[in-house]
């Protein structure tokens, strides 16, 4: 049943699939749209060694112009689309995993597809048009049955990007059992509006190109090479980002390089266009292109949160979500949209949106891996690292005031800690046998420091509030030497004590002696060792709270401070409160709670 | 020469120009790119009346798929593109100017474009494809015969939006001293390569679709029509903006407006888009979008700053610039490109960027007009404002802190105020007789108001530097009251004393006595009436600096205080210097400059 495949299509630096293998699974398969297909062929790839148990098999999905080929096999093999992740010692480490990337069913890369000759039909001929109307879903389907053929139970993990993301996501909203990570990246719930509007009108220059034939062009002599080229050059202007533009065609832009082509010569750009589009006609099949499009375009987890709660709310896997800064195609704000439901669900879930000028093409491009990779090994590695440690649990290592706040927080409470920095904190609760900890932070380098420890950790600005958390859904809140530099305190505030039952908040006290000291002798905006030791004009802090400020903005808001420590930690030592804490005290503790 | 013109091409609501007029121009005319037109004839409308002088004409340019009908004749006329702008008691006032509206080169509602008759041909044919190349300046040149023919010396105002802008932006680098105010809405120097790309593919439909036939279609069956469809599917994505899309379309994404169309009918986007194509099938010649779309692109006011400064070097109008934060298309950032070549050469410019969620489409848009129509009709009324009157220049309503201010700035120096405010000390200086005064604020409310006192104001935020402004381009620079609100201090300083030769930083004290007093006392982040009475949580203010603070900021960074005023606001004196200003000053006014 399993073979060598070999193909003539010319793909990349003109190699064929030289290492895939094929499957074929007898019908009639019913789709989720309501076509039959009698039999489906699946080609793949596979690299690494399944183990004994098959607990190693990770499998890679593919993208809309993808194939089964995501990395070299040995160095005498053409390079694969993710030859920056995929590899032995990569973040995806094949010593380590068993992974498997197939040809996506309705594609042309030797899985079944509309070129493929129709059984039904007498005389013989390609589905053509004729292929049904397929989804995401059929594609997992095919999926599952290439599982169940290897001998593999659950995945370790399913990963892709962008369509490939859409593959891992439906894994992990139709078959929950079946997967342990969820790596979801460039990818969204479903299309924007705009983002649908581009595929319209790119299926629409496919489909009404005359030589598109209603489908059945295969025994013509030309096919829809222009359509298909025109929706390949659309894609490609909505997979960079304007910046990337601008410096990929506008040093040279009146000056196109010279190709033969039907299209347009006078622009870098257009020239750059042409070149990609006709290029895209000698290895894709126009009526896949439509399939695959249309498959893409009718993914739809929910529009909103509560829709996209009930997709995951079965789901058992945790998830990796990555997004870009620059992609305009599958926003970073579609992928909080998945994010939000699954935090709401409590879910496990890491989220990082990774700063890039690359557009939606960054999850294929190595600077950007080489920022991203790394979280995707830490996501594989969390079983070994998330194993409770007793002895990991000593703050002989943390300030007097994380050991404080450490003792305010009550055995066994889920706790979100927002600025969570490294994780060390959250680390300390896990290897005590806190169940479910969280963090939050918005610096790129705290969220994989964070995530190498095991956790999970979501990117986010504070100051944006905390969308992606339910009312109650913590025991404790800890904002721990953040709200000097917070902007709006008082809707942060309320939202902690929405999301939190408690909350803890540890501050510099700004009326501390040394400060009134120091302002009151020198004249100057005070500085005093710790969080307020800036100079004026350079200091990230842009509030200035004082014991008494934060006591009386709780009074005025109905916030009840159910505890109180007071430090002065230049002196290592506890200030009682009956000791004039607002003079003696550089630091506080508050566990605030919402009035009843 | 001068005929009523009549079309029975349809357009909007089916109307025809009714009031269109023509003029013919008499050949051979030279075209910019080397071709040739035998003759040109030029289709208008106006509104309002010419005065005697000819003083009170002003230009209106359409954008790629407009026309000259841009606004009703009366009541029983069809809406024109721009009737929220243009009209009696408008922002743009037809009873006080007369408004000329041409039908561009190149185009297809009256003027000479492809699809008429070339008069070298024999037999005679259309020009189609033949039709030479022509470029904006084209356009430009064939609308000052048309002043001519009217007899318009000097335009008092060339206004347009997107392609409408370039014209407008081209008759002040061409044609200097024949206008006096250029208005260039959602505009740009050049085309981004982005939006260069989507011209290509707009065009590669167009001239790949069979029935283009080379551009001589005119007798021919069948049209380009489906080419020309998805020409402007595209176009209509590129308007619009993301947000703008989702709301137009998520609602009801599977739920398609059913229409009889050879394209797509799945989603809701996608028969919108096909309704938009195919209407303007029935209005529009694939010719003339070719020849438009391709002007568009060869369009190119320079690529760097040095290339626009050469490019308006010699233009004498002042100028209002306008974007909209949501287009894409023609970005703010391309508008800031113009500005800031304006700015450096020293011309008159004001730059708006209006807070809009609807695209490039918002320069068409009521909601959006309401936002920059006051600034065009500021801009129009500026030369009565402008006029200087000796009485204006009391100081009865400013502070003692702004007098010391005026007092500080030499007679006729040229000023740039930034965060201006409503520009009331801009505009007494001017009234004094300064030359050169300038203001740069952010918000929308205080540009209007600046601009309405006749004053050039530029849209930019502090924190982003002084990129606008070359080295010492003005005598002083002031900065009032802003210093406790800015990020990033150092850097403005240096950007102060780039631009200006001297500057003057007016600056609460943080160490005045009440503030002291208030610290020690309430043992509370401290306040005073003034620029420090908000609450902790609650303050824009973000640095709090003494005189002493400031006076060492200027010390290390080696500039010099050529001149201090200390103030007690509240007891309305000022506070000799060796009366301990950083006690008993509650405001500082510095003059400083660049140590030699």
């Amino acid at each position: 049943m399993t073979k060598t495949f070999s193909s003539t299509d010319d793909i990349r630096s003109g190699g064929e699939l030289r290492h895939a293998r094929q499957a074929v699974f007898a019908g009639p398969i019913q789709l989720q749209l309501g076509g039959v297909l009698p039999a489906v062929t699946c080609v793949y790839e596979t690299w690494g060694e399944l183990n004994a148990d098959a607990s190693n098999a990770v499998l890679v999905c593919h993208a809309i112009s993808g194939d089964s080929h995501a990395a070299r096999h040995g160095d005498d093999d053409d390079p694969g689309w993710w030859d920056g992740l995929i590899g032995p010692g990569k973040d995806l480490d094949t010593r380590r995993f068993f992974v498997v990337c197939p040809n996506i069913l309705g594609g042309c890369r030797g899985s079944t597809g509309p070129s493929d000759i129709d059984p039904a039909s007498d005389p013989p001929r390609p589905f053509g048009a004729d292929f049904p109307r397929i989804t995401i879903g059929d594609m997992v389907e095919v999926q599952r049955r290439l599982a169940e053929h290897l001998g593999i139970a659950r995945w370790r993990a399913v990963v892709g990007g962008s369509l490939g993301g859409h593959q891992a996501l439906t894994w992990a909203a139709q078959h929950p059992r079946m997967l342990e990570t969820c790596v979801a990246i460039a990818s969204s719930p479903r299309l924007t509006a705009q983002a649908l509007g581009f595929d319209v009108i790119a299926r629409n220059a496919i489909q009404t190109d005359p030589n598109f034939a209603g489908g059945q062009y295969y025994n013509q002599p030309a096919r829809p090479d222009t359509g298909l080229a025109i929706a390949r050059m659309l894609g490609h202007i909505t997979y960079l980002s304007r910046k990337s533009m601008k410096e990929k065609f506008d040093a040279d832009r009146h000056d196109p390089r010279s190709i033969a082509s039907v299209f347009e010569q006078q622009f870098s750009v257009g020239s750059y266009l042409a070149h990609q589009g006709q290029k895209f006609t000698e290895r894709f099949d126009a009526n896949s292109y439509v399939t695959l499009s249309m498959a893409m375009d009718l993914f739809d987890l929910g529009e909103h949160r509560l829709m996209l709660m009930e997709t995951f709310d079965e789901s058992q896997c945790d998830f990796l979500i990555v997004s870009f800064s620059s992609d305009w195609l599958f926003t970073p704000s579609q992928s909080c949209d998945i994010v939000n439901a699954l935090v709401a669900l409590d879910k496990p879930v890491t989220y990082s949106e990774i700063t890039s000028e690359a557009g939606h093409d960054a999850f294929l491009i190595d600077e950007d891996i080489a920022k991203y990779g790394p979280l995707v090994a830490a996501q594989l590695n969390r079983p070994g690292l998330r194993q409770r440690n007793p002895e990991a649990t000593s703050t002989a290592e943390v300030t007097r005031a994380e050991r404080a706040i450490l003792d305010l927080i009550p055995r066994g409470a889920s706790v979100l800690d927002l600025g969570c920095g490294d994780g060390k904190l959250l680390e300390i609760l896990h290897h005590r046998g806190h169940s479910r900890v969280m963090g939050v932070d918005v610096a790129q380098r705290h969220l994989l420091e964070a995530a190498s420890r095991g956790l999970d950790v979501i990117d986010y600005d504070l100051n944006q509030g905390l969308p992606a958390f339910i009312d109650n859904q913590f025991d404790i809140v800890v904002l721990k030497f953040t709200l000097q530099a917070v902007s709006n305190v008082a809707s942060l505030f309320d939202e902690m004590l929405r999301v939190g039952r408690q909350a803890i908040v540890s501050f510099a006290n700004f009326a501390h002696r040394s400060l009134r000291e120091d302002y009151v002798t020198r004249g100057r905006s005070p500085r005093a060792p710790g969080e307020y030791d800036y100079e004026w004009h350079d200091t990230p802090n842009r509030r200035f709270p004082s014991i008494l400020d934060v006591q009386e903005f709780c009074r005025e808001r109905d916030v009840t401070i159910c505890r109180a420590v007071y430090l002065d930690q230049q002196r290592d030592c506890q200030i009682e409160p009956d000791d004039e804490p607002n003079l003696n005290a550089d630091t506080a503790v508050f566990l605030l709670a919402r009035d009843n």
